[in-house]
């Protein structure tokens, strides 16, 4: 088995490798400027923020499904212990085991490879169990602040949620522009809505998975023609799932993260940001998110948080 | 032993219990307002941006003298996994296990207790093993976007690193405002340099807890009356380490979390935020905090931005 | 609510309290004399080795019911790895998150307390975060190994496995005894079968645990009678469940560990050992399974081998 | 660079693929016949009993030099939790973060490659990131009972601990059986005493490694031509460090693992048993040292126990 025609062809279209130096690690993170960032302070008028991630605990996102991949399980090391003696001041301190992309996360670049590639045209093999991603890991990233845009499908098509199995199309996201009267540019780092993740929020996080909607092999070419630096939804699959393309899995996280080096976010809550945006109608605004700076890491939790 | 009067004069002078009403859980961050941020915002001249976390990883900060604060440790559970058979998309996971005050952190209001109480008057044993923290967890924080102002009184006494043992005053941080030509506000993030981290960035993780310059135990009354949000500095200890009274270990802990509300950060790396101040000639900034929102935790790594 | 009064009954003709010393944390432990070992090891005929343990794995015996008893995670941290430069022996390691009790497992005396008391009255506030169980830790057992009697309850009523909901009775362990040509005696391990491990071997963790056969509370008294050194069967709940006097939850655990200050198992797999008892006409044998020492632990992972 | 000629000519003479058939995954236990467990019980004889394993715990063997070979991290997730409410029966249970390779462990045979294979000629790349060992895994061990050995060679040499660097050859060990009157035969698990573990007892971990003694590439013939089963003993490194012939690293675990199949253990504690085979007149016994099934790990903690 091998990748189809199709999906090759789109991916000739979206290529970067090579656009910002054969030494590159950080793909279209390079689009944001310090113009860009200048552009995303003037944006905020309110000052109102939003907060875009999901608890991090046992009995969140994750079903078993993906073995490795677990929620957090948080453990106390210390509860008021007088580490100097009685009657001292107390000290309480824990620890965490997690599955990087347990829960609201960017994937790195070297999330997915194919044909033994991964972003620039590195050899996939450079990660090791020994030093994990030796090349575009998340602690390449840094500081990630920009200008988000909302593109809220799900409310301007009426709905709290699409169905699972809706493939987001290029089309979708230009109505959603419309509706929020904002135009993606570059830089920028997109959020797109489907109202997905209310599945798992309600308690359901069997059901949260799949069928799910997500976004279809024909956006990397939207996001590719609008110079995007990323971009983020609220479901655990990040495309529509199951596939469109029958044995083709995963085409969009390929094109993203391989082809044009662009960061992804799974598993963000934007149901306040929803609401936030619709009653300033406003759909742009500042966005900050950057990843832990896991060495060697292909993805890190984030607490992403919108200013209005 | 108990605390000594000292102590408890100070606490007084500095309690914010019951400020933001009884059943508040997030002390000093009330004063973080919509027009707070907005004058942050407006601070912002260049777009240029600094990040402010330590990398997380094995060797890292942790000399295992706090058992239970292990240094991150990252495993793949996935190496280019073809989940979908051979020639298809490659996927690569990992997983962490660490200490949540392992490397740059905020400390939650209930990293420490004091004479069987948290912030606001609650009793400390509502930290368990099974829940965590119920009140003021970090995850209660959410968003965490303010004004930063950078206080470098290392730069500002013209050393690259206070000496070990050095507390610093009230006096200390008067000066370094001087210096920086700014004046500490309501709802601010102050971050205070010592230059100590470059002992462990230079590679000696045991020489860099002990002997270490840090906070007096003088400074909360000057953090509370001018009505900080959080402060944060480059110390595994974050204050003066030994202490300055014999036998009165982790005053300013104390003092902070319990009596005032305010959140805390150490092992922040602010030499490249020092360079860009300097640069710039401007020591404020915006600054983006937000912990990762783990249930129940009394502390999270942070990767925070500032932007200049 | 406090425990009823038939509870207490019992507790006061089976506690050991004392028995041992005042300072004694291993309770039954104590009747495995160098005597009962060289009886032991008399049982032994024909050599054959049977092990009890189930794999330790990710999608095992839990299913997230109990927050933080997590299925083992292993994690490769080097495959093949030329350590020594290229063309080197290469090495390959790897490390393992779990619950202490999430598979085949002894529970220390430690895992339950009751009124405030664990095993010989001392007080249940000495496990702690900071140390885990100061007394009677799973890494005060050491050695264990001792003459092992099968109680094929299952097969002596001739069914594969025993009805969920089965309460094992003092007159199942009597005829489990005379099926199996055996009289259970003082410093024994007491394995009892009901075959409800095969539910989760067949792969339905979620219908393993509940409901569940397991021995009935009117069984203590029992073991106390034979002076048995320890108890373990093939189930998650170790009693039967749900229990047999509503609202008194874990009442066999409490007399077992608090009262008794008797080892129990969990989640043994009995199955083998089944077979080879019928086939070879035995019930008794050489059983060794020492915890591992797990300094403050209130359990362990336990690879338990009969020799017959 | 390559393995030297010398190493390759040793291979040969002590290589046993094939010897147990093309599918064979556990080497030499395959020695350990019910007839070599009936001898092995046979030598018990006061029924006395001694625990090998070293307490597992932070501040352990490990000093950090191998990243992510941690020392355990034990962490309670239930403290005397009342689960059923206030005055039922409360349990505590623990959870657990390690390297398999942390203290008292065996290594798989899969621990180590050379030449890109593992044991029985299979291609090392059959150990996965996301399965681990497919073969050989320490999982295929299951029961581990057999005749125990200790070739005491510290005490036939009249000293507490060999000198760091002493390499164990063939002639120490035939010194050592004289000394202890007896004869190491097929299926026999030998445990190799140097006292080294001396040194991290007394709170040294960081010398226990390096320099240190061990067994000499000289040794696996020896251990070949008695047909052992398994060779275990009380060193960091098990073989002499540093190694003798200069660039040749790991050269008896690359003729143990892969050539002959044998599995090895390290940090054995077997100063207990020094005394107690010295006070018996004994140095044969019964050895029980059964390792946690971990599906495809590469090693695993164990609690070995002799019966004299």
């Amino acid at each position: 088995m091998s990748l189809p025609a199709e999906f090759h062809e789109i991916a000739k279209r979206v290529n970067n490798w090579g656009r910002w130096g054969e030494d590159d690690e950080r793909g279209t993170l390079n689009l944001i400027t310090d113009a860009v960032v200048r552009e995303a302070v003037a944006t905020v008028r309110t000052g109102r923020r939003t907060a875009l991630a999901l608890p991090l605990r046992q009995g969140g996102v994750q079903s078993g499904f993906i073995p490795g991949r677990i929620d957090p399980l948080h453990t106390m090391v210390q509860i008021n212990q007088e580490m100097f003696g009685p009657g001292a001041v107390a000290t309480s301190d824990d620890t965490v085991t997690m599955g990087l992309q347990a829960a609201t996360h960017w994937d790195a670049l070297t999330h997915v490879s194919h044909s033994g590639r991964i972003y620039n045209g590195r050899p996939a093999d450079t990660i090791t169990a020994h030093t994990g991603a030796r090349f575009s890991s998340i602690a390449t990233v840094g500081h990630l602040v920009s200008r988000g845009v909302l593109l809220d499908v799900a409310r301007a098509r009426g709905v709290d949620r699409l169905a699972g199995g809706h493939a987001v199309t290029p089309e979708d996201l230009d109505a959603a522009e419309e509706f929020g009267g904002v135009r993606v540019r570059a830089g920028d780092i997109v959020l797109v809505r489907t109202g997905q993740v209310r599945v798992v929020l309600a308690g359901d996080r069997h059901a949260y998975g799949h069928p799910s909607p997500g976004l279809s092999v024909r956006t990397p070419e939207w996001f590719h023609a609008r110079d995007v630096a990323a971009v983020a939804n609220d479901t655990l699959t990040f495309e529509v799932f199951p596939p469109e393309i029958e044995g083709l899995w995963m085409p969009v996280h390929a094109l993203h993260l391989v082809e044009m080096g662009m960061l992804q976010g799974q598993n963000w809550d934007l149901e306040a940001l929803s609401t936030a945006c619709a009653e300033e109608g406003r759909y742009a605004f500042l966005l900050t998110a950057a990843p832990e700076p896991f060495a060697g890491a292909t993805g890190s939790p984030v607490a992403p948080v919108a200013v209005l």
